[in-house]
């Protein structure tokens, strides 16, 4: 096929994610490359938000590639109920790089079922029935991972199961209260959760589940205390503390798993996307000790066919083992301190440029009409103008891909990003933003 | 690693599906070739249940592998919002397979979010709420795939998301009624399907899930009429009828779905397992012209990370090719037929035989106390002596690995096994029966 055949065929016969399919426009992708891919038109473009943020070794990664090769030359595939060294292998080095709380790790096939099977271990473990999680937060479709996402990507899924109940995330930037300091305002969001828990009953709490930093929503970063404060929140009531890591996990902050920021243990911790950087599909939860523990002797109700899939194990064992053998951390930490700099000069440069974030490699930048007033570009959870599709249209014309949510524009490029790589590709961004202050 | 050292890392840091830890006893695999592996001392196995009812080709398939490898040398990964030539050409592929109502396919990572999808779409398609589905029936461990499954799996996701409504299936052997004729229970099904839809409200119902042929829960083949019957019955009261073909699909009862042995045209259909064979994790749902076209301009508020994996549908179109290429549905019917021929002769032989059951190459032998009375060898949700466990305890003993249900054992090999080779197991499976004879 060329490239407007796969197009016009894919369009024709498959249904695109999220989309009304007549607006969709799939670029056709003959090859890929580290942080490049190519149409089939040999025209160029760079990935900046690693595809869906799990891109994060980029493409053709060869150590990765030789792996899957290699176990596709032993087996694909085995039932769960066999063992498989690339299984045992991940597994024992996923633990060995957890806390020293982490006893054993439950394999899925991505991020929503790894938070499907979390809440299905906490229910069994604790005999508790309600789930915290957190308004403007994503944690997957699925019915059961649908119900803890607080926007609006959970609406398909409503009326929704029982027992899930939303609290706020500290958004400092579009808080309704002004705080005097970081500080004052980990104190009002500990509070108000401590409020919300007793009104809920904290003998009916089986735990809390939230990205440890807020990921597709906007890169909402914890203030100063607030992780260690729900940890023992959730020590003073029993409630078991999960951290989701789809997104942040496997190095995108600098640190291997991003709860490693902010000194807390979680008792439970779920993956996906960098494990494998979606290589081969596969996801999981990393559970305490103490967990595990339980089903020693109590039958642990969960099952997926491809649970501890050997092709993606032999995939996800080659792409940690990468992570720790090219040093992927120091490049992260290094090119991030850049990412950052650039950020802030855009803050202070750009109209339009109302708040950036960022960590490690992972960052957004928050669009406004009004960098006083903070009013949001668009509307939530609407864009009547089709004014963010425009900008990533811009970004586009100029090869540079990512997506964006709301009125937030995601920057996460690859791990292996150079500094010359980045600084090319951001002031593509920097033009990018000029023409938007032009534009409100 | 060693053989054992491969188990007993697994056994330490992996959490085994539907299983007390402690009870688990994983072999560990070192290879594997067609229907047969072996484990690190050299002892082979036959595998006489594909698996899990997925590695319809067997293991090595080389033109499998071999397209799994090529694709990993193009790339392996894309966002679902990009166009790959595997996942066009597998969804055009597997449109053409399919009656010709049908015109488009969502792709997702496995069987469970295949009918969360399904659901989704089917309310989304229909602006209705409720859902049928069966007791006896399993599709899947996810919150919403789960509150579908009509059997114990289910328990550990109640109180469950409201809507999922469940109706009895045809389940004639186990029926508290004796029924004159096939035609006769058909038409008491149908009149009690048609008396609960009208109790729920036919304009509150947006589909109809149904595994076409019921698969763990024991191989339950509809009567004659039934699933036209329900299509009847769906099309009168404006409900989409939903066939789940995760296990059924692709081959096993030899034609391409199980739907196709009735007569029927089904507006949904969802598929997993056999579709790569478990090669690369990969699942999906076909949708009809109609529905698909309610997604031109409406939005399709279904996503995962991993739609449309690129590796996932080259080995999927890999797999299908070889189906209809290697011509798998003769070998399925010839050797199906033998099959079948074996379990008669097996229900005749044996006083443990209460029934068996059998289309293609799935089957099922139901074993009892007493063929009289019918009483199950184990009650319903129990094995208190752990019968079942011995039993496949002793088809092990003789390298003969399947599984079982209740008082069922599944026997459904890949579909390449050869006559000779069915022979060779049945007869592994007659001498059990004969031991099994002796305990009751
Ligand atoms: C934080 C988080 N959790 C869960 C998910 C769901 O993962 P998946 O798309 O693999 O189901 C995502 C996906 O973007 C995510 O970002
Ligand atoms: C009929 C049916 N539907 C759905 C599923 C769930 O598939 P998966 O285990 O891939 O989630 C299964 C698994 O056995 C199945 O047999």
């Amino acid at each position: 096929m060329n490239g407007s055949e796969v197009k016009t065929t894919q369009k024709k016969y498959s249904l695109q994610s999220w989309s009304a399919q007549k607006g969709t426009d799939p670029i056709p992708v003959q090859k890929a490359d580290g942080i490049y891919f190519w149409d089939f038109d040999g025209n160029r473009y760079t990935d900046m938000s690693s595809q869906l943020v799990n891109l994060n070794l980029g493409f053709a990664n060869p150590v990765i590639n030789q792996a899957i090769k290699e176990q596709v030359d032993q087996y694909c595939f085995l039932s769960p109920s066999y063992a498989s060294e690339p299984r045992a292998e991940l597994a024992e080095k996923i633990i060995s790089l957890m806390p020293d709380n982490m006893g054993k790790v439950f394999f899925t096939n991505a991020g929503a079922d790894a938070n499907e099977n979390a809440v299905k271990i906490a229910r069994m473990f604790s005999g508790k029935f309600k789930v915290f999680s957190r308004y403007r937060s994503y944690h997957g479709s699925s019915f059961g991972a649908g119900n803890l996402t607080g926007e609006p990507r959970r609406y398909a899924l409503e009326p929704g199961a029982p027992g899930f109940i939303k609290f706020f995330d500290p958004y400092l930037y579009r808080e309704v209260i002004e705080f005097a300091s970081e500080e004052k305002a980990t104190e009002y969001y500990l509070a108000k959760l401590r409020e919300q828990i007793q009104y809920e009953g904290p003998n009916n709490i089986a735990a809390i589940v939230m990205e440890t930093i807020t990921g597709s929503n906007g890169i909402i970063i914890p203030p100063q205390g607030y992780l260690p404060g729900v940890r023992a929140l959730c020590n003073e009531f029993g409630i078991l503390m999960i951290c989701d890591e789809v997104m942040t996990g496997w190095g995108r902050t600098g640190k291997m798993f991003a709860f490693e920021n902010f000194d807390v243990k979680p008792d439970i911790v779920t993956f996906a996307k960098g494990v494998t950087c979606g290589y081969v599909p596969l996801g999981g939860v990393a559970v305490s000790k103490e967990i595990a523990e339980y089903f020693d002797e109590n039958v642990l109700s969960c099952g997926l066919t491809y649970s501890g899939h050997p092709l993606a194990c032999a995939a996800g064992l080659a792409t940690v083992n990468y992570y720790q053998d090219a040093n992927i951390l120091e490049n992260v930490n290094q090119v991030g301190h850049a990412l950052g700099e650039i950020l802030e000069s855009f803050k202070t440069k750009h109209a339009c440029v109302g708040d950036v974030r960022y960590i490690g490699l992972f960052s957004a930048i928050e669009l406004v009409k009004d960098k006083t007033t903070r009013e949001p570009l668009v509307p939530y959870g609407k864009d009547p103008e089709g004014i963010m599709k425009k900008i990533l249209g811009m970004l586009k014309a100029k090869n540079f891909m990512t997506y964006s949510h709301e009125n937030v524009v995601i920057i996460a490029p690859a791990l292996i990003i150079t500094n010359e790589q980045l600084n090319e590709e951001m002031c593509k961004m920097d033009e990018v933003l000029s023409q938007v202050d032009a534009l409100i």
